[in-house]
């Protein structure tokens, strides 16, 4: 198989684009398809400062690194969950990764903040991986609003986005249909909310990361056990193999023709929005989730 | 395994409805799903006068003794497509059964119409699939309509109208996706079309058939390749086996919050439709499909 940019020999076939690339036209086309969804989407640009959640995968890895050799004004964000035995070894990855590639970085530590995950496990009987999304998206959230930043991205990719898409169809849930996608806009105290890798396959950030010697943290969640979300991708992977490139273009209809009509459906229906009595984050109860959490392991509100 | 209503052995497990049932009871069962998918759907009464199309195949022949058992005003209508090896078979199994059965049966001979499938498969370069299919529902909507019948009813079965679903959701068409139902309303010279086995499966009609004693006509259409249609149908019975009762709840959600939001959106676009210059039929176009389709073959018109 030869490049389908240079034709020199070819090192990665990618048959949802009818192409195959040697390296650097490989990373010349992520870089492009990058730059594609950025555009299209109309994410941000270069007056922009973003704030990219950095869970030391390769998506946010591989976000973080082209992100900043494109110039952008970022700075990463990692919420250390004190997972023993797995989180002090993703906060290391993501620690020397931002010195290496001068990314200033925060970190919050769920410990120090008094809800580590370990205990939010053993204390609430809910499933883990949705209370634990909840916290991060709160911390991504309270940092990018507490500290000025225009744009919060995170390193969702394309299986990610249609693996959710799929989940949220299969149950028609018109709330969901009606604002996912790779950009949702800064509204009622939250920071406008970005995933500029929805064009890009896991495969092809894990591709990119082997090409650029990124090293990553694998090793997956000790608590996530996988069950529909993980059976979907399985399925969708099939579905890929058979008709090439359907994913992107089930993504991409769905952002032309499917969720506008949601959207228009929707706009009247969603919940009002008001401050958390005890953080001032935005609610749709009296309470935010993360300081129901608080007060479920009896902990203080946060200052 | 016990039946789930009268703790007798079980002569059927179905998962989708976390139950089993020995004969006499899944025919019960199968009687209520049917009345259950044409109340809900306010699909037709008493006082209707059904034209149901009758393949020969197992979903329209049980459809056709249940319908007629519950006393419904029921007239067949076969369309010969003049397939060799293959039609004359099928039209022998649908004649047999509607006189064993005392409904009175109309047949169309696609040959004596000048349009036979073989004939129109050699001449015309499109997939023969969907153009027999335009030709099939042009004569089942033109003797509905001719012969004033009020309700046009056809065996769609469940795992029909779900891959259907999914294959227009997966390209988010919004005109599929706002009028795809049980039940598409009389207009423009359409007479009402009506899928009473929407709740059902293919597997529960193949049992009834079976239970019944019903011999239907197997063999696939010689035609048929089963491309992508037959690899969503095995892909949602992956869904189906993993999340029993999938297929049935993705198709009842799309009816109560996935279809009134593309109707909405889409109520403004449908395309104006006209008689067809040549034979009356509702058309988009200056002449209707089969119309252009017998032009195509260079036979006279329609009388």
């Amino acid at each position: 198989m030869k490049c389908s940019r240079c034709k020199e020999p070819a090192q990665i076939a990618l048959p949802s684009h009818h192409a195959g690339f040697c390296e650097p036209c490989f990373l010349e086309f992520f870089r492009r398809q990058l730059e594609r969804g950025i555009r299209k989407q109309k994410l941000f640009d270069h007056s922009d400062s973003i704030l990219l959640a950095i869970s030391g995968g390769k998506d946010s890895l591989a976000l973080a690194r082209e992100l900043k050799a494109m110039e952008y004004d970022l700075t990463g964000l990692h919420v250390d969950l004190g997972i023993p035995g797995s989180s002090e070894k993703a906060r290391a990855v993501v620690e020397a990764f931002c010195q290496a590639h001068d990314i200033p970085l925060v970190v919050v530590a769920l410990e120090e903040e008094g809800i580590p995950i370990p205990e939010v496990k053993r204390r609430i009987h809910r499933p883990i991986c949705s209370v634990c999304g909840k916290v991060k998206r709160y911390y991504f959230n309270k940092l990018a609003q507490d500290r000025g930043f225009t744009v919060l991205a995170t390193g969702h990719n394309l299986d990610d986005e249609v693996a959710r898409l799929f989940a949220n169809t299969l149950r028609w849930d018109a709330a969901y249909l009606s604002d996912q996608g790779p950009l949702l806009p800064a509204e009622g105290g939250f920071a406008r909310k970005v995933k500029p890798l929805w064009r890009i396959s896991e495969y092809e950030t894990a591709a990119y990361c082997f090409f650029t010697g990124i090293e990553y943290h694998m090793a997956a969640c000790p608590y996530s056990e996988g069950a529909s979300f993980t059976r979907h991708k399985k399925l969708l992977a099939d579905l890929e193999e058979a008709s090439p490139g359907q994913k992107l273009s089930f993504y991409q209809s769905f952002l032309e023709s499917g969720r506008p009509a949601f959207a228009a459906s929707e706009a009247e229906h969603g919940p009002e929005l008001t401050p958390c009595a005890q953080c001032g984050y935005p609610t749709s109860a009296e309470l935010c989730g993360v300081c129901r959490v608080r007060d479920a392991l009896g902990q203080e509100p946060a200052a």
